[in-house]
């Protein structure tokens, strides 16, 4: 837990920026204008999109970029000795007040090569951002643009609840999980802490050791009652001839029910008359834990109280949602409790997009899902591979998927839209910039050599400035804002474009312009 | 960038151990004595151990772990209202101060079922601390196993270096990356802050950007002089006459050599004349990149300089690393200088366990590998998957891998050995312990209901105290000496079950008194 010692992330950066640094410097190059973008080669997850997200965070690290004594001399102490000691009183000195950061709203769907950030400023001082941005953007546009699939998937209705806590990288992998999640679509984080600092909507249920640590109905303390109007009643009598009714009309043997379960359940009305969950799956679902939940949740009903979820946590989740779906029904009839069949159903275990696909297809009750693993750590693609580009110059290896597509100083990104986006364009500043309704001519990156026309209904400057002069100068969002933006930025995508799998590419297009300074580049440098 | 902010951990949870809280506390249960298991269920990476990671952080976690007010406020802002106040009365007296924490060494290997943590204390604070530890525990054992992976494939003697922090789940996924993977076995990382931190020796040489950022000669400033003993040397001339005779040498064209990278080597050069590192691959690598990297180093050379690493990044490592050290062999006798010949050669290139499998079998000149996305992401299986589990109770499910092996309380965990380490035995406390050269009988998890008879000529005891009365209660160990203590225990398992691939499973056991125990209390609770 390095975490309450960190005022700075000046430091969490890979050695050699400052060994570039110092070349810089001692070229005398340190104060030479430089502008880099970052972006990613391939949409993440074999899909056509993603979300952008992490900017904020990006802004505040900007914020606060300078070197600290102790971390000069740290510095000092790993580097070169023979380096010159005039670089570090340099480095005393540098902060981000002469940097500019341009980028799109964070929460906007994004394409491969077009920057999710462009950083212009003195060459060493952008050399320097470039890790700590990377760390930044990488994981919370990839968990972002995750979440946003299992959005798309599970439909506008039901319920996302994030809970991956556990299985992220270590608290702060948490906490970046819960947050970007959350911007992608999820309803719902079960991390304290990310509610705290971020506002998120925290939900949160019961688990199995809950109902492990009861074995039996002398664990319910029968002097506690719970307060119905103003007739305290014992609740574990009443609770005990419901599940004999319960067991009667559900035709389960009562005497298998487990007695601990049912303790449990009680305990947890008592504690929660209004908020009672029942987690139903630690013994058997079907002839022990629905009956003990509908027992419970009926001796609350008449008291007046109304259940607000039952959860299973583990098996085939679809199944058991309808089968519990099915009891609840019986229940509500047969007792005349109306509302009784429409209890929220919340399951969770370790679902995945193909198993969501899969619950989503054959028809559910499900009501609430809960995500973590496989939310926290993309396991169809576990790094979105952001690289940081010189964009003055031109790197073409003899290794094709590394070639960055350079793009001179200066350069515009726009979107147009007919309806919907259906294209990106990176045009030169000095060109006049296409207008809506005018034909222009742009190439296909990576598609075709041959210019084509299209002829946009509406144009739309994707970039804005950030941060200038040491300031972030825009009004930046609320995190709901941009959760709002997200869902309103994917709604502008085409079906096609948002397919999760085999999705029709979206189209990024150069002006001819830029296309013709970019083959000269790529002549000059052979 | 919410770490600054963060005093404590003890929000750092899911939201359900508040609302079990409660129910534990509304039933009077708050203080009950409880002992909880933090284990996983199978070995990560479908291997045959795992190294357990951590402890310290726990450690440290526990040692803060109480309630501020302005946490207790959130709790009740987003906690039913119905709650009683008294419960948030409690909260704010809760600590540490009651736990017990029992566990192997930091470092150690470890097997599925075996807990990693034993946790005993009052039952609601041992409830409190579930998800914390999980996530404290989880990702640290789960990237410092990866980490040993890939040091057993390359092998002791090549130098690993992690560059992970731009992949990794934003920046403290990064910090516990460079952490676990330096105690898994890696040499070095590239993480400044994970350098400061932990003490972790930092390492970094340049990046393509720095290479692409000089375009012309014109770059070099001539009057930057190499200091050589008494007396300046212009150095780019002196490269550029190298140049040629390499060029020569090696029969590349001298004009189709690129003369920006030729600038960046020489500024380098100039900068770290006695720390020069050459990245060679940013355009072409035997046409350009790798006489370019000679002619500088030989310039070096001549002035009494070594050059220190040759780094390629892209491409077929394997190939490249070869056909480089003939090049430097071809130099070295050419030119008459030794050491040239065993320049170390760096690769990084998306570098996997597969991958490295490959260029291990092909035989390879390469000295330094560094690996980012796939150390730290862990994409084989990104969660360890750790569970917390109640020991004083039982869970059954229907869902047979969901079930819990129960342990009574009070259990002890030894290790076999007979010269390597060949069994881990839980028993009970009560038990007398097993000897060194006595039989003793156990009952193989998951493999046979009879017991069969094994003579240790060793007996080790895996757990110790390392937290009691609110104190930690070990001499923590260094982080240099957790990563030799993971070496070691590493050292004590037969190759059998540290092959990658279909290892033989290691033997965990529970002595037939346990084995009782545990048949007892599934039938009771059926």
């Amino acid at each position: 837990m390095a975490l309450g010692r960190r005022d700075s992330l000046a430091l969490l950066t890979d050695l050699y920026q400052f060994t570039m640094a110092y070349g810089y410097w001692r070229a005398g190059r340190q104060r030479e204008p430089a502008e880099f973008e970052l972006f990613f080669r391939r949409c993440p997850f074999q899909g056509g999109f993603a979300l952008s997200a992490g900017l904020g965070e990006c802004l505040a690290f900007l914020r606060g970029f300078r070197l600290r004594e102790p971390e000069i001399e740290y510095l000092q102490s790993v580097l070169p000795s023979t380096m010159e000691k005039a670089f570090f009183d340099y480095l005393r000195t540098v902060d981000a007040s002469e940097i500019t950061v341009s980028s799109a709203p964070e929460g906007s769907i994004v394409f491969a090569t077009v920057p999710l950030l462009q950083v212009k400023g003195p060459l060493l001082v952008v050399q320097l951002l470039e890790t700590t941005l990377l760390s930044l953007v990488n994981y919370a546009s990839l968990v972002a643009t995750n979440a946003a699939r299992f959005r798309m998937l599970a439909g506008p209705d039901k319920k996302l609840l994030e809970l991956g806590l556990r299985r992220a990288q270590g608290p702060d992998g948490g906490l970046s999980a819960s947050k970007y999640s959350y911007i992608g679509g999820f309803d719902w984080t079960s991390n304290v802490l990310a509610g705290n600092l971020y506002g998120i909507p925290v939900r949160g249920t019961v688990a199995h050791s809950y109902v492990m640590s009861f074995t039996s109905l002398a664990e319910v303390q029968p002097k506690v009652r719970v307060p119905a109007g103003d007739e305290p009643v014992d609740f574990l009598p009443l609770a005990e001839t419901w599940l004999r009714q319960v067991c009667q009309t559900l035709q389960v043997p009562y005497d298998r029910v487990n007695h601990g379960e049912l303790a449990a359940f009680i305990s947890y009305a008592i504690a929660f008359p209004h908020n009672f969950y029942g987690l139903v799956d630690t013994y058997s679902i079907m002839g022990s834990g629905v009956p003990n939940f509908c027992a419970v949740a009926l001796a609350l009903n008449q008291l007046g109280y109304h259940a607000v979820g039952i959860r299973v946590d583990s098996g085939d989740l679809g199944k058991q949602a309808r089968e519990i779906r099915q009891v609840l029904r019986t229940c509500s009839a047969n007792f005349q409790v109306p509302w009784f069949a429409t209890i929220p159903i919340a399951v969770s275990n370790d679902v995945s997009e193909r198993s969501l696909e899969e619950l989503m297809q054959e028809g559910n009750e499900i009501d609430i899902i809960g995500i973590g693993t496989n939310l926290v750590t993309c396991p169809l693609q576990p790094s979105l591979g952001c690289v940081y580009k010189v964009t003055s110059s031109l790197k073409l290896t003899e290794d094709e998927e590394k070639m960055t597509i350079p793009v001179s100083k200066a350069n515009v990104c726009l979107r147009f839209l007919a309806g919907l986006a259906f294209m990106d364009l990176m045009a030169l500043e000095e060109e006049p910039p296409p207008r809506a309704g005018q034909e222009v001519a742009v190439l296909l990156l990576g598609r075709s050599e041959v210019a084509r026309r299209v002829t946009p209904t509406a144009v739309e400057i994707l970039h804005r400035t950030y941060f200038k002069d040491g300031q972030v100068c825009q009004a930046l969002p609320s995190l709901l804002e941009i959760k709002s933006h997200a869902q309103a930025s994917l709604s502008m995508l085409s079906p096609a474009h948002k397919r999760l799998q085999d999705p029709e590419p979206y189209q990024v297009a150069v002006t001819e312009k830029l296309h013709f300074l970019l083959s000269d580049l790529s002549r000059s440098s052979q």
